[in-house]
């Protein structure tokens, strides 16, 4: 090595060693007759001291001659500082240099290699590998890497066998599109990339390994949006031999292992909580629960009073925003306008007042006298000083509405600490959702999901109603973790691809030799998968999943570093048997 | 869980605890009153018992319905067995059986689930998800995540860090030949699949990094040949501020670590021999050191005695073959076969015999009195009862066809054990090598590795014999992993390109990004990158990486399981703006 010790290292236990360090230059501090360089390295930053008289002058010379981000190698003694800098590990030592010797030169860096740099987006991507020279990107790949590592020790620890699944595979239409890789030896044919192991893994149960997982890359052709990565990571674990419990227990061990080994939180143990209440209770399929604000439906109690809006809704509900009833008319006005975003789609917001004197005061106080009221208050079991948000119209789009309100007042009275962590698993999702383009049911999860047997009864009546052994783990409203039991029988799977709308040749040609797999001593299983790019960026307290990964894509699917997509040769085309289509 | 206890678990001291098991059925025993079943999963195989008279007659009437592969869920309690089995850790004890549930039935498999199975090739792959419940598959894959596991403990143990790189990266033309992945939303643009993350890892030096490792699938479209996989696995390692020795200690370190965990071999220290070294003495850069028959070059001895053979020969070449005096006429025939195939290529074989009696008999005694064939035997070191067999004609080639016999003679004498392991660094490989096809020199390794500075005025007048700072790991007559130090400053790199006949747009536009990157302060680094499959399969004393591959592909690049590559929709190839060229 040509450094004996890193620039995160030495301590004052070490003064008058000799040392060799390497590193680059993070700045330089000429004070005339003495002279400070800040060395830095992936493992910290050393302070280098020259001074005039007592360093040898060429070294002096050349130390002057230092750019930022030059890669140099030192050699010399370590020495306890006058002014000690109790900020950084390093800071009770400096090194009285021997030499300089300078490895690389460093043209000036298009932004400043500082926590909080003046480059912006593009410029950091267009030069990531400067970008990665940043603290704080270069700490959410580490956070990464030990992410990575817990999650192998817990699962190894419970004999898990991590297994390669392949990365060519093939093309099935159901669920995202799929990126496809031309063959060049089958002419017009195509691999595709997996959007999932998920016939792998299940495959690999049918083979009796029966505690399956691996961090792998998976990939989808969607339309972009900010945050999304065609190419992303995921946790994906499959167990044969279990009920769901085993699997909502295992893998609420594997959260809770990452919280205490990573970050050293203990997490309680997680709450199970239906999609029915989730949506009731909390307007949405992945609640925020670090804090309460749990709805009350108020549809029977505000009915019949002659408030229009209230009579024509099919359901009326709200939440006690606590302590809010200091909120101004113009707060309360803003809030009318948040909801009534396209986005978020409420026609109106009704409001009341639990001022701390008792007081009622509500928006709609022609239609209800204060005893009609009252009954809004122990609905919701409002103190004085609470404020009542509600909202109304038709059942599932009031309730949406409702939460991301509930979302946004949580925001805004910050009780959505980035430091504070909730988990959760919901459970009994919808095995079925219908899509209005296509005028057909969907499988929610995806087709391999199992139905409750007791519901499998309503799949002629009411599809929509029938309920999977599905689950996902949401923390702080963000989910990180899906899954379910699988099918494991043929009869079962040929119903679903059925009520799906495949045919039965489609079917087998797509699935096929997972039907038949079936077929061969398929043991029961099922398992789930973790958003590693999204977990990262959770632990990290970050909003965006970009900084824990090492080369992003933008959010038009360009690397613009490497400067790609690109153009191929039409060498390579023709070897492919491939024209491009003229442009429309 | 289903079950108590797996099926390779229960001892001795567990007899009369009450358990319950799932797994296959593996065969069952029908004596009339008596009755066995060998349950079968990932961890053994358990014996269950039942008994005419004493177990339930519906539960023995079921078991009696049970099939090969079959799975069930059995309870009973643990009991000493009468004739014991010491071959299997579970062989001390059955089960008495007191229930059978059977969770999935199964057709007969189209091949036996035994070690030596009556499945070929082709109906193995097709039904691969049967083929991986063998013990020989299964055991190949769990040494597999054995040799990952202990990868990444000696690596994590120094400080590496797993950083993942893209898998959509930018087709270059220099290598093998890329997959393509065709953007939809760039129309007429394409992705390319990494042949190895060479750029990135060397980008993630520049960005401080200076200890990366990942695990990583690796894509190359080559022409398909016995054992080679389109998609294949790499250890890929990179590290900064180190010389070539740094990097040889460092992961002969791991090799020694991962016989010494997974194998519980202690690996001598591993040897260096030069190229050239390897070339003279064992003709081939990846010589199998398990066993020594070096070569003695016999041309200065053997000219000018009329023996026209030799004395048009460049080379003269043999090596001595302990205790093979008593091979027959037959023997040596057959070996002179040998050289002669076409893929050897030597025009015939000289030997002589060096009896226990001390007497000396040659094929060429008629050239070579016997004063002169003691001179071989000096050279060669010869010793009574051995046998030196000689080729001779153009230098390279002689070498390369007597290390072929070398490689023949020694499978012959049991000297190339699949259970002796014996590593050598073979270091100092030539920059370019000279390219017939293309009529230019090419990067033997890649264009990134840097030539050793006293070679390099060699560039315009001897480019072949310029030596670069690359080197190769090799275990029994295979190349492990190979790696260099690379070029870390742009006046280099562009030198090398222009030398490898890039122009300077080329450069650019392909590697543009990386000699930019070598101006903003990168550091001396340096790498290498292992073939895990083959590593694997090494350790696994296996000929084929086939069974080291949960899910491979076979020697067309088809998986005959999922059947892909496939035809994908008119519809999918109008998004990706694509036509498929009509077939020559």
């Amino acid at each position: 090595m040509l450094r004996t010790h890193t620039c995160g290292e030495l301590r004052i236990q070490d003064v008058n060693k000799r040392v060799a360090l390497t590193g680059w230059v993070q700045r330089l501090r000429d004070k005339g007759s003495l002279l400070w360089i800040d060395l830095r390295d992936r493992y910290g930053i050393t302070q280098l001291f020259l001074e005039e008289g007592k360093s040898d002058p060429a070294m002096l010379q050349s130390a002057r001659q230092l750019g930022r981000e030059y890669v140099v190698r030192v050699t010399g003694t370590v020495a306890e500082r006058l002014s000690k800098n109790d900020k950084i590990p390093t800071g009770a030592i400096e090194i009285k240099l021997e030499s300089i010797e300078v490895l690389n030169k460093s043209k000036t860096p298009p932004f400043t290699i500082e926590d909080n740099t003046d480059g912006g987006d593009d410029l950091r991507m267009k030069y990531r590998y400067l970008d990665l020279r940043r603290s704080p990107v270069r700490e959410g790949l580490q956070l990464r890497h030990k992410m990575a590592q817990q999650t192998r020790a817990y699962l190894d620890s419970l004999n898990f066998i991590e297994v390669e699944t392949p990365v060519l595979i093939k093309s099935t239409p159901e669920g995202a599109r799929d990126f496809v890789v031309p063959s060049r030896i089958h002419h017009g044919e195509f691999y595709a990339l997996p959007q999932s192991p998920q016939t792998f893994k299940q495959l690999l149960m049918v083979s009796g390994f029966d505690r399956y997982y691996q961090i792998v890359k998976c990939f989808r052709d969607e339309d972009l949006r900010a945050d999304r990565q065609p190419e992303f990571t995921q946790i994906d674990c499959e167990m044969a031999f279990i009920t769901q419990e085993d699997i909502l227990a295992t893998f609420e061990g594997l959260v809770r292992h990452l919280f205490k080994t990573v970050k050293g939180i203990d997490m309680p143990s997680v709450p199970h909580m239906t999609y029915a209440d989730a949506m009731k209770y909390y307007g949405s399929d992945k609640p925020d629960t670090r804090f309460e604000m749990k709805f009350c439906e108020l549809t029977d109690i505000v009915k019949g009073k002659g408030f229009q809006a209230f009579d024509q809704a099919s359901m009326a509900v709200g939440f006690c925003a606590r302590g809010c009833a200091t909120y101004t008319r113009k707060q309360l006005d803003e809030l009318t306008e948040f909801v009534k975003r396209p986005q978020i789609g409420a026609k109106g917001m009704v409001y009341l007042r639990y001022e701390e004197n008792g007081t009622l005061k509500s928006s709609v106080d022609k239609f209800y006298p204060p005893d009609e009221l009252r009954k809004w208050v122990t609905a919701c079991n409002a103190q004085p000083g609470d404020l009542i948000l509600v909202l109304s119209g038709e059942t599932d789009k009031t309730r949406k509405a409702l939460g991301e309100l509930r979302l946004y007042v949580a925001s805004q009275l910050g009780l959505r600490d980035k430091n504070t962590f909730s988990a959760l698993w919901v459970i009994d999702f919808p095995l079925l959702e219908w899509n209005e383009e296509t005028s057909r049911y969907h499988a929610m999860h995806h087709p391999f999901t199992s139905p409750k047997r007791e519901d499998l009864q309503l799949l002629d009546t009411a599809p929509g109603e029938i309920r999977a052994n599905a689950y996902d783990m949401v923390i702080n409203g963000t989910e990180v973790g899906g899954g379910s039991i699988r099918i494991h029988d043929r009869p079962t799977q040929q119903l679903m691809f059925n009520h799906l709308g495949f045919t039965e040749e489609e079917a087998k040609k797509q699935f096929g030799f997972l039907m038949e797999a079936f077929e061969f001593g398929a043991p029961p299983h099922g398992g789930i998968a973790f958003g590693f790019d999204r977990l990262c960026s959770l632990f990290g307290g970050a909003d965006s999943i970009r900084d824990f990964i090492a080369f992003p894509k933008n959010n038009a699917g360009r690397d613009t570093m490497i400067d790609t997509p690109a153009a191929i040769s039409q060498e390579q085309l023709n070897e492919l048997g491939l024209d491009i289509q003229p442009e429309k």
